[in-house]
This record gives C-alpha cells, sequence and structure tokens, in this order.
C-alpha cells in the first residue's frame, strides 16, 4: 500500500531532539523523506504495522504526533509540488 | 476531492516568519490544520486549483515547499494516527 506519514515532535527539550532524531532514523529505514517531516513510500501491510509498531515505541503519545495515511493503489493519489522539489534538489547534490 | 496539503517553509529570516504565517492563514481558509504543517480536507476541483494559485503567489519557489497530495474519493485513504490528535485535542479547548 501506498503510504504517506506525517510527524509533529515536540523539541522543546532535549529528550524532543532525541526523539525526533530517532523518529526520523525510523521513517528512514522505510520510506523516502519527501519534506521537512513528510516521508512516503510503498509498503506492504506488514511493514506498516511494523512501521507503526516501532514508533509507538520511540514517541511520547502525549507531546508528539505522527499520522499515516495510506492508500491500497499509489495511483489513487495524486502528488503536486508547488515550489522546492527536495527529490529533485537532493538529486543535484 | 479530497485534500492533504504539506508545507515546508523556510524560515531563517523575517520573510520567511511572514511567509510563512501567510501561508497558515490562506490554507486555514480552505481546509481544516490537522498537525503542526498539515493540512486536509474536501475541496472541489476549482478551489484546489485557486488554492494553488495563490499560495503560489506567497510562497519564494527556491526556498519553500508545498505538497498537494489529493485523491477523488476520501475513502481511498485511510489515515491512523499515533499519539497526540491535535483535532480531539482542539476539541478539548
Amino acid at each position: 500500500m501506498y503510504v504517506i506519514l506525517v510527524y509533529d515532535i515536540s523539541i522543546k527539550d532535549h529528550i524532543g531532539s532525541r526523539t525526533m532524531r530517532n523518529v526520523f532514523k525510523k521513517c528512514k529505514e522505510y520510506l523516502n523523506h519527501i519534506q521537512n517531516s513528510v516521508f512516503e513510500g510503498e509498503l506492504t501491510e506488514g511493514q506498516v504495522m511494523e512501521l507503526k509498531y516501532e514508533l509507538k515505541d520511540l514517541i511520547r503519545e502525549d507531546k508528539d504526533s505522527i499520522i499515516f495515511f495510506t492508500s491500497k493503489e499509489e495511483k489513487w493519489l495524486n502528488k503536486d509540488i508547488l515550489g522546492l522539489n527536495k527529490n529533485e534538489f537532493s538529486n543535484l547534490l
């Protein structure tokens, strides 16, 4: 299934910064980083469950938030970018 | 159509902060704010075009980025939240 993941980690304290780094690293293992706190990619249902399970362990339930949008077919989702295209930019580096 | 909008505005300077405020306000006119820099909602194709047109005017094409994910049917998209649910939180205030 196609996954868009967006996270919002509160980095008001030291633990927050560490949480953010850990969440970022974990998301990177499974998905492509397309914008500041946005990832996307194709995963199996099992991988999505695994990723959710691992992220639940990393975040603080009362401070942080991660939203998973999933679509069974990538073709059901259209993507359009205004301004900087991070993917293109990364390719240039 | 169903819209998920995520923005990444560079706020390294004064103009960036103003851009961010303007983009936020504009998105709020059309969509629901569900996470730090994430909005979602149901819009007509015309409204999506209008919003894109207005946002293009606000952002700096070389610094800022806005991604529109659209799906013709909301039911094709599944949403799952780990941790804090901003919508629930807002309702409590």
